[in-house]
């Protein structure tokens, strides 16, 4: 069953986004990846938000650049928790993505990540964690992932200096 | 009947918004002043904005701070001229709201003006102004209006040097 | 008759600009498109500010960058409508655009969009939401228009992780 | 047990992350409130992180201002989920705090929210959905805190304007 | 003969702007202070430009705030050097007025100074060196200035440390 | 004789700062340019605004990067009118360059121009308006420069849209 | 004999830099401190760092704000450690300081702390360290203090949420 | 033996850090240059910090890009000297993590570097001129450098305008 939903505003955020799949896939999660667009397709927004509980989704994972409503406005249709990612926009790389995601009032939230490639990256390895609360063997392969990624710096060599 | 619509998120932003109200007053435009909050009243946000123009609403002037999204989730919902106040936030002082605000994708526009008091007055004026497109009565009191501003700076004196 | 006015500074802004006169065409508006600069041709932009209503101008699409001044410079000279397009700054990237032309104070009104391309698209498009108050045809238009952009997110397929 | 772990570099931070205390009460989730600095106690911080998961704490809630280390830090030795809550600094206003906190590197995510009271109680409301993932009768809790949020929202007045 | 004219875009700006004229007066520079406003005044405005230096101007000091485009444009009109001095804004405390005034395009110099009170005076003295440039009585009287100085910051003493 | 100091603190800063000996002969007034570094060469710097006034200099333009404090430190060291040009850093694109010229305390003046080339330009523009005060002649020909600009701009056509 | 200078532009730095005097005096180091100003005692400031080292100056301290340039100044001017801190200024908050201290171009070194009280503290912390080098006395006491901060932070409470 | 140790978060950053070895090179001070990551080796980075002062570092220079925590979590556990150098980053271009550097509370010092290139350089530089205060032949040496650097600078010479 699926588990994760990534949402983004047009398919020239998957570059980015396809980060955070890329995390999925690797811990095995199922998820879905959806273009659903705020400003042009709001009312698909909110029926994917209203209906995300019931369809199963644990977590959603949503990037939007620029003036970036996407998480904020699925965040106020649903209590699964929203995790918000800045893709980074043309002129002002990102800045105005983070401000719009991350600047939510008291009340709805939207857990925010960094901008752009890493900010998707984490969004995935945070909502395994989310479902690795009540799955045992799921935080032991979270585990098993950061002893790697500690063993994959260890073994980094600095070439001389030029 | 009502022509121009003020939404808000919160009634704690209406010392900024009623500047807007008081300046379609003095046009003697009819206007409703309402709390719809994007995050908080989702529903009531995208009934406002797809009933607005069957109720005869011209211009909707929406005010919201910190990751504002009511002018541009209003947008999204209406072809009718929406007009967005940025409303200083706690923190960053608005620099959150504007970006939130003018930053919007390609396809849905959001007229965007000063962040507070005059943001709020100047949206109020731009209302006026489009209502003033086939209103030659309104266009005249328009335009006597900025004549009796710029008769107010003529008259302005400087004190002394202290 | 010619019904919106797109002006810039320098030929060096067309292609930012001409995505605004890319939609006014697509809606068959007529325009113009000339350049106009505040700080090089101030006596023309008077001018042109000036006779703008009497010309039967509904709406002027001002874009500048830097010291953006020929927005607000317009503004103060007309009660037409103007609508402020940010053009990206070499250093930049357009902040500076974007301050000078939104902060205006109190009594005259900017219009302000996005930096860039989307500004210059979206400036066109509330151009022609401002047209279609008295213009139900043109109100069809549009609405059609954002049906049309619903149904091309819609489409949007997302290709499979890397 | 204690579900939810409160830290923050020093008791002057309080006043912004009680916003989070008040409402895990609200909630009826355990939870612990300590002093836990990343550059005056690294540690206790790191002992801290390292037992959490073993002591059932579902979520731990980060608060720090400037050079915020904390919230990431306390990332870097658990796999417990960390929300990290920018507190205002006293010259860059939390800015520093934002980008300290949310511009994590890949592997190592914190979810992060907004600058000052409002990032603190969106923290709490975000770790209740964490624990209502498992746990319908707290995911219905959560729903009706929304709805009546949403009634306090639909009931507020305007007053007239001035 | 007036030498010297400061001018703002409203009385508000005199707290700031009168330590220039403050100090024109200790210099004995004849000078005039005078509320100018770009937007609520263009046509002042630019008259005031264009009889600059017949009438005996040698230097203009500009102050403006917000979308602060008065010196910019007075700068358009006429050849006679133009100081800008960006006047504090309310919210963006004057980095907006500072962008409107010095990233002006090639072709139409303003010269700018600091932000509020310290860039009024600076732009008084800078009027001073230049018309001390033909003037070496001016010239003695600025470097005696700038000696006294010199001697004020020579005498400071420092308290104890608390 | 030499009448304008063009110094920056690399020759690498010479791509930005040849922009002000262009025009400085364009306007056949004697310049000379020379790298001078705050830093590197402090004597130097020291020694050469010592002994501007008594060489006949009548304006010093600098141009700086990053942490610039080059037009400042001149400034500190002569009442002869030094023009500040921030020149583009690598990661910061001229901001820090921008604010740590613009910002002198009161009783040293820099005026300062826009970030890169257009700012070279301008304080060369400058330097001849100063130096017209008292030339007829010369402003004259910056009248003539002003007039032949705006034909330029005038004469500018625009393609039809793409 | 004094180990370390504590320099500033004013005496009006002096509450924020005396916090770097109390933790000196805290640890026993002999200092001294001067109000000398880049801008308007720039002879006092070059003698000052020339004759530092041979004066038995182990560490300068230099706090400015804005165009903050005496951190930098000084260290052109000697070989001895200069410690910068930014002093808040009035609009920006010490933005402005911070990047006129800190983006020190390659060759002329200054280790810059944080803005305003803290930096000041830290940077007396930090001389405290350099002279600690060979100085195991002072490295030992310099071990308990961070003991007794350690201890002083296990030792808050936290008052019940309200 | 290891005067100076060289760390930075992942070998990515040697290309910036690695300015920083050839200065101690040209300076012939051992150094060793490593990967430790506060993120992803936390264990390794404590120990890094709590052993340098036994295996005689005299200060550790340390860079790091985003949400920078490297220098200030090293810093936590070490008295020995802490240089911290801003690695650009991919969206913010080290914004980021200059605060998240520089932005330290009080009691926990670290001195910061600019960003990029020129602050590792820099940051070799003032751990020679840390070394050297007990070390007159170093010290002559850097005076040297100093020497040669300004006659590097004295022999620039500029091409001719274009």
């Amino acid at each position: 069953m699926i588990q994760v939903g990534i949402i983004m505003g047009s398919n020239s955020d998957w570059p980015v986004m396809q980060h955070a799949a890329q995390f999925l896939q690797q811990f095995g999660i199922e998820y879905e990846a959806r273009v659903v667009s705020a400003h042009r397709t709001p009312d698909l927004m909110f029926e994917y938000a209203e209906t995300a509980r019931e369809r199963g989704i644990k977590a959603i994972i949503a990037g939007a650049g620029g003036a970036a409503h996407l998480p904020g406005m699925v965040a106020a249709k649903t209590t699964v928790p929203v995790l918000g990612v800045p893709v980074p926009s043309k002129y002002l790389r990102g800045e105005d993505s983070l401000l719009s995601i991350v600047q939510m009032p008291k009340g709805v939230p939207v857990a925010t990540f960094a901008i752009g490639e890493a900010g998707a990256a984490n969004a995935a390895l945070f909502a395994v964690a989310i479902l690795a609360c009540d799955n045992p063997e799921l935080a032991q392969k979270l585990a098993e992932f950061r002893t790697a990624q500690t063993q994959t710096v260890l073994a980094m060599d600095l070439p001389a200096a030029e």
